[in-house]
């Protein structure tokens, strides 16, 4: 590869030569984990209002029952199933998230891949393979036009996830560098996705489409349906479109010797990434109390300035605005001992003494704390102090989750969204993933019945 | 409708409260050549390459046959019929185009109206009010991001195509104005498309993507999924992502008055607009030669410096990029007496004698000669020479095609992509299409058997 290659091009080359005695032994871990979380947050989405109803509008259309839908009865069509098993993946904010491009990879990378296990075969490590190349040129891609693309309002989960769902569909499927490129190329001009929609349903629209597109543009390029060749760093390309501090270099320096897998990070709560370290504090702090958390008279919270930034909401209406409320989460983490999905649904919300709680947090910038940091100070009645601080928050790069807290993780998930699903044997079988002869029968797994 | 009000908002209830009889007959008229237009350039396009490989992929996905594809037999999905039949109808580059924003309007806007037409039932009147209302959403949010949206490199045909498609299926299917928004909504999310991506395939996918999404994000708010209810101009939204020059009044002033339609053209030529003054010209001196063509010395075109700087390519490798080549395009008009679809295939471009020709051509710079005029200036043999001047080429806003021009063009679309069809009935059809009851006639028209 010389520099007279396009980077659309270089990426889709090593992509296409990639070999899986290529992928160190760290990476092939992560690519594990990040399905695992990935399967676990489908599972808990699976139910969710939006997913029904959009199950509901597209279930006239499906096609033949080619694939399944995680944690539900219904078969369709491979490209209806991407859309609906990204989008229930991703509904619950609760999957990976790429910590330099806040991206959640695999929501739209592995969906296809499991359609195409279904529909054509693939073996655990042929997906395996995929989703970590996937999850690959989704990241790079992003890097190559961060900050400046999120910054002004793409919603880069859609927008550079799609580059992800083609690249590891292509690889699944034995595109050659020309049709891989055509394949990047369909995804790039497929890009879509804008953080406006976030706290509404249609979030899920642009999640789902990147997984259906990115699927699409690979099983197009495969067909021979041509694309530009230079439609990441064309004159007209995505790049230019997308950002204004454009760096192609992120995309090809360094391939097959840094691997943006490793920076993915699973969230321990289905919150805002930024309060992971304030309910890390505010559970310790419940554990320390001697009195019942509703003698509480106020609660301070010191963070990095984007902390109050993202999340300072005292006043909470839904299940879905309190996953970026701080003070809804201090107020859980303090009465419930728990910041799960349970703590996250309306009715957590409405909880009166939740609620009481809430009015009495406030927080205050602390420029010289980092953002995985936190400080959190109770004040109780009696006028005594409790402070706690947590230097890393758990599922930040300096505390990743690890493997029990991840397993454990999937079966809240399962239990919340598909109870009948036999986690600790799902979760048994995506461990053993290179040893799995069939991938789909992992789908199978999370099927209803 | 106050300052308050944001524009997505404000468009949505403005396409919501719409009636027939606040449609002038000029917009209805309009309307229906649109319309005219629309069906024949699918016809044309049905056969294309582009269009067979799309649906060789597709149709393994393909949902119950709900619906037509024009031109063909093959029956499918709401979804997929959306997608095909808006690739089609812009794939010969022959499509309507609003001239203030160079988008083609009606392939993304048409196809989930007749789409819909079949599978719920709709009047002429129904379909052709939509229509018109989809075409005014498309155009408007185009002139509120133009013309920065275009030079970055947004596919405006697709980019903002999607918000008509949203608008006139959610007009046909009767979305309240909340829903409407949510609509809107929906299609801001999912607004994409590359002009990297011209010259390929790959087109065809983000302009048949407009139809289909935007026909999906019309359904998805009629079913209740919400979506962010600022999407065009909240800080986050389509016109902040889309542009560095927004005007947010070319949404929201002068609703129902101004008419976007009427700034639609229809190509007399399958080529870019810049030619159109080129090719009548030349046209125009073929009647006046006197002796053979291939006895042309030398030709010298004058005009507007954008003329030069789309279309000087004395070399074209094949139909498609003969579709912006200036000689080629000179070079078929003066030899052939014709600048149609047949001149525009790669059996054309191979001709000796019309490569002998274009190698004759030449272009020069004249900032004086506005866009739609040109000078064509054919030096003989014998050194004696010949020169015209078009002061406004067909098509353009100065001498637009009228209704004869208009219904031959569908009969050249029609005999060369669907020669099955019987073009003077349809035409009649879609022109008495106020009086017609069940618009998927049109549909039934259109199929091979």
């Amino acid at each position: 590869m010389d520099g007279a290659t396009g980077a659309t091009r270089q990426l889709a080359e090593f992509v296409a030569a990639s070999r899986w005695r290529d992928i160190p032994t760290a990476v092939r871990r992560e690519g594990v984990r990040g399905l695992l979380n990935y399967v676990g947050c489908a599972l808990g989405g699976c139910d969710d209002e939006a997913i029904g109803l959009a199950i509901r509008v597209l279930a006239p259309s499906f096609g033949p029952r080619q694939t399944g839908i995680i944690g539900r009865a219904e078969r369709c069509d491979l490209f209806n199933a991407a859309f609906i098993n990204a989008a229930s993946a991703n509904v619950l904010e609760y999957d990976d998230i790429h910590l330099p491009t806040v991206m959640h990879p695999a929501a739209p990378v592995a969906p296809g891949l499991f359609a195409l296990a279904e529909a054509r075969g693939a073996s655990g490590v042929e997906l395996l393979h995929a989703f970590i190349l996937g999850v690959e040129a989704a990241c790079r891609v992003g890097n190559a036009v961060m900050p400046h693309h999120y910054r002004r309002g793409a919603h880069i989960t859609a927008t550079c996830g799609i580059f992800g769902a083609a690249a590891a569909a292509g690889k699944l499927i034995g595109l050659d560098p020309v049709r891989m490129t055509w394949a990047l190329g369909h995804a790039a001009t497929q890009s879509a996705g804008l953080v406006e929609s976030l706290g509404s349903m249609s979030k899920s629209v642009g999640v789902g489409n990147a997984a259906r597109n990115g699927l699409a543009g690979a099983l197009f390029a495969e067909a021979g349906f041509t694309a530009a060749e230079s439609a990441i760093e064309g004159k007209y390309g995505f790049a230019a479109v997308a950002s204004d501090t454009v760096d192609l270099g992120k995309i090809t320096e360094g391939l097959g010797e840094n691997w943006e897998i490793l920076a993915n990070a699973y969230k321990p709560y289905p919150c805002g990434v930024v309060l992971f370290p304030v309910i890390d504090a505010s559970l310790e702090l419940r554990r320390r109390l001697t009195v019942p958390a509703d003698r509480i008279a106020g609660v301070m919270v010191r963070g990095h300035p984007l902390l109050r930034e993202r999340t300072d909401r005292p006043d909470v209406g839904d299940g879905r605005s309190a996953k970026v409320s701080l003070q809804h989460s201090v107020a859980v983490a303090l009465l419930r001992g728990a910041a799960g999905l349970a703590q996250y649904t309306d009715a957590a919300v409405a909880d009166p003494a939740v609620r009481a709680l809430r009015d009495r947090v406030s927080a205050a910038d602390d420029a010289s704390i980092p953002v995985e940091s936190a400080v959190v100070e109770v004040r109780l009645a009696d006028g005594s102090q409790l402070e706690e601080r947590v230097r890393h928050g758990r599922g930040t790069p300096g505390r990743p989750m690890n493997d029990l807290e991840l397993d454990a993780k999937v079966g809240e998930l399962a239990a919340f969204g598909a109870p009948f699903v036999d986690a600790p044997a799902l979760t048994a079988t995506i461990r053993d993933l290179e040893t799995l002869g069939d991938a789909a029968h992992i789908m199978r797994m999370t099927a209803s019945s």
